[in-house]
């Protein structure tokens, strides 16, 4: 049998953050692959197309004319799933059959006035305003709404049917899955160990290095030691911080900074402009402003369908959603991969 | 605010299986859609191609010949997430690096001989000898694998990469994620409720009758009232089995009666060869034989992702990644939609 080497013996890895495991199998990188290839994305988008409703000066489904906007814009969604009035369903008659009532906005956030730009090409001070208006908003719907979850899908290949640089906010009544699941492990994490999870995390791997991929002196982007997603990452704050909107000035700078990096190397990986969908997780906010939070670290989740090129991607099916998450590269491979790319943007070299 | 009807008003429902909630937001399927289109399924895959590893008499990458089959048949995958014998991780050296070992097999199971049929096509005594070979695999990797894991990926959408019909069987020596889950709650049921939960669940449907797609005398298909997917179904025996090995003959053919119902209702929906992931869930193996499985019901689930059309599918990215499963159409919908189809195939109907 020989010695255990991760990168060529499957093995399972357990994720703290949601209590479960994913299957890791790196030598099944090798098999060819002769199924679904990806259209890439359009490389003719314009910069400003009336027809577009993100665009400024454009018209929405309801009517209503988008302003001259010049940074970014925020909007309801015309199409939310999440409305702020729903009547309460009845009480169940029987514990298999149990609705909720579910209350919330959905807004959309335009990052720029521009289609054909995206995060990885702005500026860092448009990245900057972008992640102010991120806090805001934060603040803003945290104030009375229990979770208020930002995401961004990217591509066409996770869903997104505008490619207008933008993102959605989704602000609910009550805590969805994710953020229950987050809340439970890590205050078990706080109980059993006596620091924040993601904060000794944190730590951990600055000390270790292998599955780092950026840093700087406030954040670190890591492919987590338990990552699903072929090069998916966590991005973390050294500093123990429960939301987005408690980041100081100088954490914000260096969070577009460091966004901006991961980014660009996530285009370089494959010179494509890389899917995803990623979004941002802190302490729980409305009625629970009230309460203890200290077993929150504020994050944000990048979760990326690429495996092999821009037209082959990750299928998270069968076996995935039947039993367990499998992965086909090792975390560290990964890592090493996305640490060797150079920080300029493909597109912006000079030739 | 009104009175509240689940078909306009958002609301979470409660999977008791997974121990966790879907958003139901029916008003949004309302929404037009401008985003990826899939593929539909090539109409022209050749009956035998000495070329595809999976055809009778075609040479596989590891220059094995497979025989002329006849019915099913059944090979070692050339590129098995797991294998036999990797050698053990270490000992972790903190709580937040942890590893297992994983062992297992991986197999291919060929459903027919002929590259251009899908199990719906197939005759009843075919369908048969399909549900013959999963209970035999089922009983034999299960002697020894704790889990025996049988899924199909169906259609390119769903990572296949093969249209010859198949499926796979993967034996692992832990137990996966979901069989963890699974495991947990219906243990928790029967403590608390006295009864198995799947047992009384279908009771329940049976009776409840708006969920129902297709029944018989030891079967039912409902659309589960926590569903995700938006066709997604389950399939559940009214008897209380533990797992396939344990069908009786009758209870063999009404299987096979009732997936080939299911199955032209679903390509009948979109008129397409409907993608799907599925796969099947039974009592826990190997060192689990000695145990009582006394609140485990074997089940089959189905998540099909088409929403609208055989090009439109649901995407669940951002927010069902980072927040909470959504959904845009009752199950209830769902149901109807289904139940009310034809139960014989688009391809077969005399014009
Ligand atoms: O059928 P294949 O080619 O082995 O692979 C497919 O199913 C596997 C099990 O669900 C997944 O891990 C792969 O991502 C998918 O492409
Ligand atoms: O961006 P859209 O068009 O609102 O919609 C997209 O993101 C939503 C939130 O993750 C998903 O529910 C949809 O399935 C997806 O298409």
């Amino acid at each position: 049998v020989g010695r255990f080497r991760d990168s060529e013996h499957q093995h399972t890895r357990y994720n703290p953050l949601r209590d479960d495991w994913v299957l890791v199998s790196a030598h099944r990188v090798k098999r060819p692959w002769q199924g679904q290839l990806e259209k890439p994305p359009p490389e003719d988008v314009p910069r400003w197309d009336p027809n577009n409703p993100l665009c400024p000066g454009a018209t929405r489904v309801n009517g209503e004319v988008n302003p001259q906007y010049e940074g970014t814009f925020v909007f309801p969604n015309d199409f939310p799933a999440l409305q702020p009035d729903a009547p309460e369903p009845g009480d169940s008659d029987h514990p298999l059959f149990r609705a909720a009532a579910a209350r919330g906005v959905c807004k959309v956030m335009c990052f720029h006035p521009w289609s054909d730009l995206t995060l990885p090409l702005m500026s860092l001070a448009e990245i900057r305003a972008v992640i102010d208006a991120w806090a805001e908003l934060a603040a803003e719907l945290g104030a009375s709404y229990p979770w208020v979850q930002i995401f961004e899908n990217k591509g066409a290949m996770m869903g997104c049917s505008n490619p207008h640089p933008h993102c959605q906010v989704w602000a609910s009544s009550f805590l969805p899955n994710e953020a229950r699941l987050e809340d439970r492990t890590q205050r078990q994490h706080l109980r059993q160990h006596g620091m924040p999870m993601l904060l000794e995390y944190a730590e951990q791997e600055a000390h270790r290095k292998e599955r780092l991929v950026v840093e700087n002196a406030d954040w670190l982007v890591v492919v987590p030691y338990w990552a699903t997603w072929p090069y998916q990452t966590l991005l973390l704050p050294r500093r123990h911080v429960c939301r987005l909107q408690d980041l100081h000035e100088g954490e914000r700078d260096s969070l577009a900074s460091i966004m901006q990096r991961l980014l660009i190397k996530y285009d370089n990986l494959f010179e494509v402009s890389f899917p995803y969908s990623m979004g941002w997780h802190g302490a729980p906010t409305g009625p629970y402003l009230e309460e203890d939070c200290g077993h929150w670290q504020l994050h944000a989740h990048y979760y990326p369908p690429l495996l092999r090129s821009a037209t082959i991607r990750k299928f998270m099916v069968g076996y995935e959603m039947l039993a367990q998450a499998q992965r086909d590269l090792t975390p560290e491979q990964a890592a090493e991969r996305l640490r060797s790319l150079p920080e300029v943007h493909y597109k912006q070299r000079s030739k």
